[in-house]
């Protein structure tokens, strides 16, 4: 019988604690303050910014949404980034992405403040994490979210042979480098890898984030093989499912991220942690 | 008969090519200009710099040396930094490592203007080659210098497997990142990992950057294997090797970098290469 790695559990766990942190903090007169940059009308976008939005809520944190006009320049767009970079009430920016064809993330992106980069995509946060050089600065959030779920379900990465597949910006190669800096024998696959099985043979923790339903299956897996599935994609029916597919009875998985339920709630309650804890460190 | 991937000839060739445009660009009224900041007196540090001195001038290349006593202040050195940067005759720093004990290196370099980090050890740059962002920025020469090695050869990493052995933030790491963002399959091991030999099993090509004398031998390999040795290693004798030992005939390696003339003149040609560039830039 697979073990499933209960994500939401995960969260609630983390999110009672930066609830509690927050509490604390506002009775020394810190309050964390989360600003949430959202431009034109793009469905699945302004669904994530709701919820982000609504758990900062939940927790006690100031939340600022700059919900911007699609036709916004990016001149506009850097002048208000620019002002959040000054706003002493603002310690947490996050762009939501896809911006605009007309506008470039990458530039948009370097425009924040690396102290505020609460997503940890600036390349500055980007190359200390790299670097492994000792912080505090923000690490991409679902990639922390996945060595936190790891760390609490004592999946141990020191010297593990893990197969990362996908190499996005925002979760394979970061979580590369969170996986290589905590000792583990990191292996990136992509689109161009040759033969997926030569690495899948000799995994102990498989994750993929490649965003295809069907990607793999039990099959695929060597024995005892810890699965973390980053996928998140609609099958045939409209169901929301990760890259992975496994029977109830699995052969091979030993454990593996659901989905829905696994991944992606650590995500934003990783984000809500990373919010409260750069209000602390005052830089 | 193991075929030698010949570093002397490729760095001559790229030397040729930074002399021809070091000559054009003073047609056009720019100097290259490159400070070489070396602290106390570490011996091999010494020859080094002065290595790359001499090469400098053989190019006409403007060069500085700081050669700064072993008691200096960290304070003293970031303001010498700072003066580097804001000095219009210099447009590449490097500061050569290691540093004294009582200096932070991370800090040390993080004060270098990322437009003048020759090496491309600053977060920044390190950051920008992780997430590939486009160019121009400086890139660590060793692994750049390895790339080049490997073009100038026919030596295809596309789709490769690629075993990257050593974890290093000066050769490992920014040398996995530019062989992933050139489409290679790249596993990084280093002193956790449980069993090499799964990994070069199916490797295409092996980088081996441990320093560590008789690490590998031919018969670790599979057939047809390109290894790169970036190992620079005194052995019993006191002669300079690399990390991989090999008879002439081999019976698996196919081409491989010896040591010395492989790798290692690479890296001051790379340095010379980028010291030129950034002074086109205009940054």
């Amino acid at each position: 019988m697979v073990q499933l790695i209960d994500g939401r559990k995960a969260a609630q766990t983390l999110n009672e604690k930066t609830k509690a942190r927050v509490k604390f903090l506002k009775e020394h007169g810190i309050i964390p303050g989360l600003a949430v940059v959202l431009v034109g009308h793009n469905q699945a976008s302004e669904r994530y910014v709701r919820m982000k939005e609504k758990q900062a809520q939940k927790l006690g944190i100031y939340s600022v949404l700059k919900h911007l006009p699609e036709s916004i320049s990016e001149g506009e767009l850097l002048e208000i980034i620019a002002t959040l970079n000054h706003d002493e009430q603002i310690n947490a920016i996050l762009v939501q992405s896809p911006l605009p064809d007309h506008l470039d993330e990458t530039k948009v992106i370097a425009a924040i403040d690396p102290n505020k980069d609460v997503d940890g995509f600036h390349p500055t946060n980007v190359g200390k994490l790299y670097l492994n050089l000792p912080g505090p600065y923000p690490v991409a959030c679902t990639p922390r979210g996945v060595m936190t779920l790891l760390a609490t379900n004592q999946i141990s990465v020191r010297g593990a042979n893990v197969v990362m597949i996908g190499k996005s910006s925002i979760v394979g190669k970061p979580l590369a480098a969170l996986l290589l800096n905590a000792g583990a024998t990191v292996s990136i696959l992509h689109s161009q890898t040759r033969d997926r099985s030569d690495f899948l043979k000799t995994a102990d923790i498989v994750i993929s984030a490649v965003g295809k339903a069907h990607l793999l299956n039990d099959t695929d897996f060597q024995p005892q093989t810890v699965v973390i599935d980053v996928g998140q994609n609609l099958d045939e029916a409209g169901h929301l499912v990760g890259d992975v597919d496994y029977p109830e009875t699995t052969v091979n998985i030993a454990k593996i991220t659901p989905v829905p339920g696994g991944v992606g709630p650590m995500t934003i309650a990783t984000l809500m942690q990373q919010t409260v804890e750069m209000s602390e460190w005052g830089i």
